[in-house]
């Protein structure tokens, strides 16, 4: 089955809000296994909506309408579908009771006569209770075609299709969709893309797609079947051989998951500390740590030193190395995260040294980052090139680091 | 003119990602005084993006294609695109030069095959170039329609629009636009509307509308005129007008300049230096302020002091304090900022301690903040009630950490 959104409302075209009401209706149809292709905003214009109507109808099975029922003459939602689906509207009783006590309810004196229009039905319609505004939800059975009409403002939408909508999709259907994200690190989305083209190729059943992200590939592998359990069955499989392909490139498998959480998941784990020093990401590597509820476990202090004196006096950064190879060096990098683990007395330390440009400072160019970690002893020190704003270098310089620590855990510590 | 936007993705029709492109676009549109009736989601599919095009130039004048621009199979809009406005597609030297290189800054060892199809450009377009990724943006200019295509990442397509794009449309209509933004930090967004509705409703032209940010608001006021020259006379008074209202509320009104970048103009501008001690927001204020290009000549260090002992240590924070008070008080606050100034050797210190959550942190409730600075011997702590996510919490303290400093600035030296 085919369903498609139509969002009513001129404040959408201005730019005023974000149709966020879109994406919480297709990731639920998705899950209900009903295919999406299409989704449109028109504004409060009759003439404009009653065309959208019409197209929907000759392409889709399902049309999700959002918004337009309030009680204003802006509102014409309800008018305009009752035309597209030839039926009249008439005053039903119960919703119109339900909007006088509402007001009661909230205290307000009387119900302004614009309300009523709230009341209007059209002929043969299912009516979904709101029990967060006046306007009622509307089902429109037709021939060939359902609308569905929904009050535009989330927090009367959301559970409106969670409690009426879903259980009425659901029935109308006959298999679950289900899936599962893989998130990877250290490869390119093209390269990740080859890799695995083969699969794409030959799946119908279970889906692969891929999604870049700054520094990340996503892989998100979706399965159709009767229930929950017959999908995994069929993800299952697949997620085996993306491991085998990616190995630890993946750092996990959750949806949920974000890169700082897997790293200070394994931290834990292991029953790790870490430390930063940092120069050109000015303390955003710890900081997006930190950000991970629970960070304190790992993480105690960490440093700044955005000058060369600061990196000598806090890390220990010899003179002499600063002199010779400069701030932006491997040899710099290598001193500054051994002398943050010690001044830290933490397991690990990860320090970042780099131009983030706009500019070249003097020889090294914009985007040239040297990152250090180390645990135990063993050093390990990477150049990166970084393309992009200031901004962009900077949050490619915390991918990095993070899957640095993630893969010298691993490395010492296994998964 | 009349504008429409389609977004090409799957991604969107699945509910995997929202369409916040749509609203970015919208909202830059009407600035510009275009009229914008239609947006419309189709995934990546050629046949329905076709139709999705050819029912767009049938009615607007420009269409605005986000997305499916990137390097793998599925990504047909530049393909689609030449087919409905009949141009063929050649490879561009000059962007796959730009490509290249790109890999090669990023230190990939070999471009995929696959990115080369991104230096495909469609006879007679014209080239925007991506300083932020590999697609280029393209824009196709038919006999009564003109197609604009940009790359679906937000940090790519809203540079290349703010920089490329709007100027392109503002040369088409006759009459400038031309707006100043007021940014305000310290007032509500409701609270400032109330403060100047009476000019909203007075005004059409300039026009005044009000954005909230987290923990900001900005006032746009725009104008229509023959020439900046000309729009210029027309808002000056009004932005007088704000200020008279908002005083030193106001922190910029320059466009292009963020909270962070008018702090480091102020302490240059005075000649002064600043270091943070962070806990909860973990070394966030000063990556906030390192993202200033040129931050180094007012930041040195930094000090990310999560645990007690940290704060003890590096800071100087008494242990009596901490017993009595806790990490998470004014008293703790006061001692970490006057510690920072005096490890740092810095003019000005800023330390933020809180309770991020999203849980409490025994009696102290989530989103709890002690805020302190400190120059020439004084020192002023602020508490905060923050509400939201734990990355919502940090945000606001940030935002408040850095207005304290540029109030501190302002008292003991004016603006």
């Amino acid at each position: 089955m085919v369903v498609e959104i139509i969002a009513v409302g001129t404040e959408i075209l201005l730019g005023n809000i974000v149709n966020t009401n879109a994406q919480f209706l297709a990731k639920r149809c998705a899950v209900l296994g009903l295919a999406m292709y299409h989704q449109t905003v028109v504004g409060d214009n009759g003439g404009r909506l009653l065309e959208a109507i019409n197209t929907a109808k000759s392409r889709s099975d399902i049309i999700i309408l959002t918004g337009g029922l309030g009680p204003t003459e802006d509102d014409i939602t309800r008018d305009i579908c009752a035309k597209a689906f030839d039926r009249v509207l008439y005053i039903d009783e119960a919703v119109q009771k339900r909007i006088e006590e509402y007001f009661v309810h909230r205290g307000d004196v009387k119900v302004a006569a614009s309300n009523i229009r709230q009341a209007m039905v059209p002929s043969g319609a299912i009516v979904l209770q709101n029990d967060n505004g006046t306007a009622p939800g509307l089902i429109i059975e037709g021939e060939d075609c359902t609308a569905i009409l929904l009050p535009g403002p989330p927090n009367e939408l959301i559970p409106m299709f969670e409690e009426q909508v879903y259980p009425y999709l659901n029935s109308l259907g006959e298999e679950t969709i289900y899936s599962k994200m893989v998130k990877l690190c250290g490869v390119s989305e093209s390269l990740a893309e080859e890799m695995i083209l083969d699969m794409i190729d030959a799946q119908s059943n279970p889906t692969l797609a891929t999604y870049a992200k700054t520094g990340e590939v996503h892989i998100r592998v979706t399965a159709r079947a009767a229930d929950e359990a017959s999908a995994d069955r069929l993800i299952s499989p697949v997620i085996d051989e993306l491991y085998k392909r990616f190995g630890e490139n993946i750092y996990t498998t959750d949806e949920n998951e974000s890169l700082e959480a897997a790293v200070v998941r394994l931290l834990k784990k292991h029953e790790l500390t870490i430390s930063a020093a940092e120069s050109c990401t000015g303390g955003l590597v710890a900081a997006t740590i930190i950000n991970v509820s629970g960070a304190s476990d790992v993480i105690k202090e960490s440093y700044v030193t955005y000058c060369d004196e600061a990196k000598h006096r806090l890390l220990g950064v010899e003179d002499a190395t600063l002199k010779e190879f400069s701030a932006v060096s491997s040899q710099t990098a290598r001193q500054m995260a051994e002398g943050c683990a010690r001044a830290a007395g933490s397991d690990i330390a990860v320090s970042v040294t780099g131009v983030a440009g706009p500019g070249n400072d003097g020889d090294k160019p914009a985007g040239l980052v040297f990152i250090g970690c180390c645990y135990n002893g063993e050093t390990i020190v990477n150049e990166y090139h970084f393309k992009g704003s200031r901004q962009k270098v900077r949050d490619n310089a915390v991918i990095k680091a993070l899957d640095m620590v993630r893969r010298m855990v691993i490395r010492n510590f296994g998964a």
